[in-house]
């Protein structure tokens, strides 16, 4: 029976029957952690012979380099090659990073407070700066354009991805400078963008001449079913098309493939990107690690090869996506508390509360030993308007430990539900 | 005999017989380099055993933190403490990095361009910002200042260290914000600053509040002979006197203790300067590499053990260095061509050519395939106001190699002299 058809008697007694069950709960002193997108010890052991691929007297690229010493600030040819076919770009647009996607874009926002892009004026000398971020969204991704004081304004996700009607009307303000993507799979809600939105995208006119799309692919090849792929239209070529390519510059990693820790990651722009960031990590560094990329190259060898090792990480993250949707399910549907994503792939799924419930099933979770992520913490400045977004995050935990923190999570969602209808 | 002793005739005949030495140095059709401070590959095979340190089933940290997994932003606490014995500080005070101090140094400029540091205005913001070199120096630090368009002030280096009195002077100015120094067998002399210079500038009043000393201790424990060492005060102790140690940076690597283009950084500071770059890194990375920060810490051991690596590669060192001095002494100093530096440490010997020759004698070798760092590239802008100084950098080639190099610069700075005499 769903909550809001029953009467206040029977609201007390289903909210006294689930504070029992969460006293329980309490009783077991859980420490649980359903809170970030990290892989399971499971998962990190797929690629354990990453570990051992660079071994003395095996430390040379294809080319003869020596990867232990210093030289080149861009990559090993054989490393930007594997990128070149994830990316479906040549292999002359990429440049290699070091474990953190995150780190290049950060850079490339630093780049344009402190020198601007394509000779424009410093953002940092400009009145004002504005970066829209398509939400629920990364949350550390809107963290960087927050630390540089730039303005984050919200744009409404929608299932086909970012609302674009919305878009093309804000890049019409000079002041807006770029967009924050995951166009695959999005986190949170692992929403794959539609031919047409990437369309949009490619055919966008900001006012901003040194306006960015950071399109952070981080789940390209993230898929959870054989059957059920989403498929991404790839974003240069409609770019191209457009005669924009100037405007966009994706991202990927090795993250969620081998090991987030020591991973390895990748730019991919136009010339004119890619030109003016080797210009930057000429002054910034003494070059990536290279045997590091070395180890990647021998370990993951071809995109064909790294497809059969997303097999291997789906076969472990299936039954965990199973249980948080098979128990919300069970649990949240009859009462008709809240509703939530089935993404075909990525990291996450979005539960959406009856709105002002967020922050307290958030509370309910913490008290009882579950950590999750901050109640609106995948909007900008932390701020979900509807106070309705909590992303799930269900990889890390064991499948044992997930049943449990997932039951205790329908638990808090149902209480709070109740109080809210109460109130 | 001098070559100022030389009448008109004795210089065209000696001209004429290097001039046919030179000849047979291009029918060689030499392709050397001197240009850089890499090590040799016999130094990388010193450290082959990192490599296979980390292992599957033992990839965690003493505290059981998973190296591979994502977390954890300024170090994993082994590496810290290893790092703390090299800078004899407490690990609280110590961030790690990932391969490139000089990473950590240009983020801390870019850092202080849009954010400022202790509560200042933004040095992008400020009319004008200068930064001292002491010169002949490192051209990677001035390259980091110039790219941030802030203006590099040449401050003469002495055999103690840079000019403390003009240092004294200059810092004056509040437009002065820091100073870049490798205070020990410095970048390119080998100059190790005497105790009083240490003093000196831990006891700086630097006009400006948000004055920075960026102390590059990158050659910590790179002495070349067991019974003649140099000894660096160390600075921060003599800071916590002053009551300064908000101002100084100070910054090591392993780059010359185990491979350079796979190695650890570090930056130790304040805890006011840690709690600053640790905010900035929060923002703009998930982390650095711990896999390979546990290889480090499995390969290094300990402090005592770095020396005993250390002592290694100044064997293999060594003879590199008296190959240059022995053949400098030999070549040139009959004649007078200009000194060199014999340091006790360090990866480089100064070469000071009679004034106005240092152009003309990297031309001449790059011209017979001898590749050397650039005239002027030790001082700002590229400019050495005597055109005197070229860095020898003799740990890559292999001594025979390098016994060719060296004859052959010779020869290069005899012509290059008599033509000035001449001129």
């Amino acid at each position: 029976m769903k909550y809001t058809e029953m009467n206040k008697q029977q609201l007390k007694d289903e909210l006294n029957a689930l504070k029992e069950k969460y006293d329980s709960f309490l009783n077991m002193h859980l420490k649980l952690d359903m809170s970030r997108g990290k892989p399971g010890s499971d998962q990190l052991d797929i690629s354990n012979d990453l570990l051992t691929m660079v071994t003395p007297g095996n430390t040379k690229t294809e080319n003869g380099v020596e990867c232990r010493n210093y030289g080149g600030i861009d990559g090993i040819p054989e490393m930007k090659k594997i990128f070149a076919q994830l990316f479906d770009c040549p292999a002359d647009n990429i440049i290699i990073g070091e474990n953190s996607s995150l780190h290049m874009m950060f850079d490339i926002i630093a780049q344009a407070m402190s020198h601007g892009l394509d000779g424009e004026t410093p953002w940092v000398l400009q009145d004002k700066v504005k970066f829209l971020c398509p939400s629920p969204g990364y949350d550390r991704h809107f963290g960087v354009t927050e630390y540089f004081g730039i303005e984050n304004i919200l744009v409404p996700m929608t299932p086909t991805g970012p609302d674009m009607d919305m878009v093309e009307e804000l890049v019409k303000d000079p002041c807006v400078k770029g967009i924050w993507c995951v166009p695959k799979y999005s986190n949170p809600d692992g929403i794959t963008y539609s031919d047409e939105t990437v369309r949009r995208f490619a055919a966008l006119k900001p006012a901003a001449n040194d306006f960015r799309i950071m399109w952070d692919n981080a789940y390209a090849v993230h898929d959870l079913y054989e059957d059920q792929k989403d498929n991404l239209l790839p974003l240069y070529p409609e770019c191209v098309k457009n005669g924009t390519e100037k405007m966009v510059l994706m991202f990927m990693s090795t993250s969620k493939i081998t090991h987030p820790g020591s991973g390895v990651c990748a730019l991919c722009a136009s010339s004119h990107n890619i030109d003016l960031m080797k210009y930057r990590i000429s002054f910034q560094t003494i070059g990536p690690d290279k045997v590091n990329q070395l180890r990647h190259v021998r370990f993951l060898q071809s995109f064909s090869h790294i497809e059969e090792i997303m097999k291997q990480h789906a076969a472990i993250l299936r039954p965990k996506f199973k249980c948080v949707l098979d128990t919300f399910e069970k649990e949240l549907s009859p009462c008709g508390a809240g509703h939530w994503t089935n993404p075909n792939g990525g990291y996450f799924i979005s539960y959406y509360a009856p709105d002002g419930c967020a922050k307290r099933i958030v509370e309910l979770c913490k008290n009882a030993g579950l950590v999750t992520t901050p109640a609106g913490s995948a909007y900008p400045y932390g701020n979900d308007p509807h106070d309705s977004h909590i992303r799930v995050a269900p990889t890390y935990p064991s499948l044992h430990e997930l049943q449990t923190a997932v039951e205790l999570f329908t638990v808090c969602a149902r209480i709070a539900y109740i109080e809210k209808i109460m109130a």
